[in-house]
């Protein structure tokens, strides 16, 4: 996680080497992971979906952490890829919902500059205990969204994204048993708001690669999600683009293993949490759909602040969660759980 | 109020009547009483406006605690009510707003031991001095009425409630007389969304019980607000429906007496405050209905945790503050204002 | 600035003398001006544009000052004009966008009582280090607009105000090299909502009296925000308003030498604060239209915030930060900037 400490080689390394690194890492955090073989597997998921979206990750998240070194953040949070993956998430998200040409390149290039001073500006607000997450994506994606409805040099190329539906669709196809497997996978490639099978199985890969325990999560809950989805009624293109997995993905990666211990009861609060961060998702799209936005990744956000914030008051939650987060295989080595001592 | 210590006979109790015990303390929170003869009268105000209010109210405030227990909450704030009046609220709010069936019961059960992470998380980010109030209702009831629009399995009843108002009522009878009492009567019973004469009445009495200071101040906030709505030119169906009264009532009884001495100072304070927050009202329900999101308890909670935030800065406020907040009574007796050593 | 202590003749004054000297700084204070010279110019500029304006910008002023007095606030917040500028500023909002009569006056005395408790509440919540700006008015403004959605009484005079753009232009004129001056002048204007060129001139020259440097930012801020707005495709009828130039005008001031000493990094800092300011600014018009609700100053507020709050993680923004943030040629007389201490 962001502030895990990964051991790895250190040998002196040329600062071009040091910032390819820098980048892959911050790829890779955007699934919550720190190491670039990982940010590797996700950018070639990427490409495979948009080239755009690839480019434009490698653009934002190259941006970001230039801008990061350059006001001097701490190494350490800039190897890491805490400045990185917010950029790249903002550059995704702009490439996806904005039409490529110059003009977007400039407006991608201060988004992604912004972005850096928001993801400091939320870390200093949330305290040194706190994770940021891709809370700074959301704020300046939004941002930056918005401005499409104010400035017609900015093209709007996806009102007919599945993020932002307009009505309902005309030909109203319920889900079939076939659609399992691929909803399962685009709900993990819609993480980074791209709707292939191959990016979804890709990014599972990259995910694996950290942790096997948080690939399971993450496919356990995409599966989830979608039942859940289905059984409330939720519209079935939406649900078969993945829409209604990406923030259930996330959420049961970080609760299950990553910010808690694997624990009978972590499983059944991850479980309720990813429930909640599904409904969240459907909600959040709905009010939001007045202004014009999409939700993004904030019912993640959202959830996972909450179960965090909720620990001092919930000891039960509190003792098992980890003083440094790693991976789920990390954290149960490193971190035995303390006793409760509540009844 | 949640921080209140009342004396109570500490006899060894069985968990079934702890559990009741905790159960009634938290619907009478709701109205700022902590005791288990206030949360029955309110109780059974809610049964005589609708029985599914009364079953969602118990249901709730069940689910929510029994939540917290789990999740090893402090007894103390478990048994205050703390974490139970908001899940007895969220209850009665969805049971309001949407259709009773068994999906309800199912997405009821998740707001409800959602609730319970969602006060605590609130409770840590406000501080151990700050108050959550009905926060953690409003967050939650507003995630979960949101769903309603993307999920067609969760039926909205209430797309004719006067808390989400269409359209203007095509005959428009003004305001008369003899509206005067019914209206402050609903006004008292619209804090449980409850439209009904006599579960105000229900409501002033468990009130009573509790402090007669309280019960005052909440009469005379319901009149207020009502003069107030009617002198600024709002819906006549709505200020008799006690739409405009309910966040008048909990202000009023909040900041005349609890949460503040009784002192001429305060009462001036406290009758702008109910102004404030009768505005708000008109304003909050005008900015969500686009969002089709009702203002709920909002305007209460917002005015109330601004003065109590102001209290640092303007030490003529913070010096009626007392430590412990009970009832208007009580803190006459436990506190003495100190001297004020401003000019 | 609101922390900045001003070297004054401390003779002993009468109690008018005084509360006039804060009604002047308090006007002052709008434009970062902490004397009452700058606030005289200012009023000056409200009259030659509305005298609406002007009366209600001392009607708010002497209602908050007031009220912050009586609740016990310390004199030199009260006297540096902290509550003043924000009571002023409402004045002017509501006096603008609503019609002018009696019960106009009541909404605004109630209003501008209640924006000396946000102010404390705010002052309170982002710490003793923090800054509230224009925070305090956009709330209360927020509020008391969205009222009039919801009170029949309260007469909106402003529905085609370019503030709250109804629809696009029938006629689309372009803008000319003609129109450059003028659109400068009245984004300067726009800082206190009004749309006239000598206004902006009396502004500027208020602004000169107490800072040259503060000066010059604000009319560059003004220029690249039309220079950008026009590039991106905004509306011309709004670029020609000065709509796109108040808070790159106030953002400029405040990050161009008040909280940040001038430096090369600095200038390219808020050169770029002052893109993302107009860009948030259309975005967040945007986003606020179908509530009914008006940017105001919020662009201004979130991005110097931003940059605040980011100071702690990036040290070369945090060196450069003055301890008592004064006029730019105070900041480089008192403060140097430590040495850096990061690569």
């Amino acid at each position: 996680m962001h502030a895990m400490t990964m051991p790895m080689r250190r040998l002196p390394r040329s600062p071009v080497v040091e910032f390819g690194d820098n980048i892959l890492r911050g790829i890779g955090q955007v699934m919550l992971q720190n190491n670039p073989i990982s940010g590797l597997l996700f950018l070639a998921g990427l490409f495979v979906s948009s080239w755009q979206a690839g480019v434009y990750a490698l653009f934002g998240t190259a941006v970001a952490t230039a801008t990061a070194r350059l006001l001097g953040a701490p190494a350490a949070s800039v190897s890491s890829g805490l400045y990185g993956f917010n950029g790249a998430l903002t550059g995704i998200g702009l490439a996806t919902f904005l039409h490529h040409d110059l003009t977007l390149l400039a407006y991608v290039a201060i988004a992604t500059m912004s972005v850096t001073v928001v993801t400091a500006a939320i870390q200093d607000s949330i305290g040194a205990k706190g994770y940021p997450l891709t809370g700074p994506f959301i704020v300046t994606t939004w941002i930056f969204i918005g401005g499409v409805y104010a400035f017609a040099g900015v093209l709007n190329a996806a009102l007919d994204s599945p993020h932002l539906p307009k009505s309902p669709p005309s030909v109203h196809v319920p889900l079939g048993l076939g659609d399992i497997v691929t909803t399962v996978l685009k709900g993990v490639a819609q993480v980074m708001l791209q709707e292939n099978v191959w990016t979804g199985a890709l990014f599972l890969t990259g995910i694996a690669v950290g942790s096997r325990i948080t690939a399971a999560a993450a496919l356990i809950g995409s599966i989830v999600a979608l039942a859940l989805a289905w059984a409330l009624g939720a519209r079935p293109d939406l649900i078969r683009a993945g829409i209604y997995g990406f923030n259930a993905v996330l959420t049961a990666m970080a609760l299950g293993g990553v910010f808690f211990l694997l624990h009978p009861r972590i499983i059944v609060v991850t479980a309720i949490a990813v429930c909640f961060s599904t409904i969240l998702y459907g909600s959040l799209a709905a009010i939001l759909r007045p202004m014009g936005l999409p939700a993004l990744t904030a019912p993640f956000v959202i959830t996972v602040w909450l179960c965090l914030l909720a620990r001092a008051s919930l000891p039960r939650l509190g003792e098992l969660s980890p003083t440094a987060p790693g991976t789920p295989e990390e954290n149960l080595r490193t971190t035995r759980p303390s006793a409760s001592n509540q009844t």
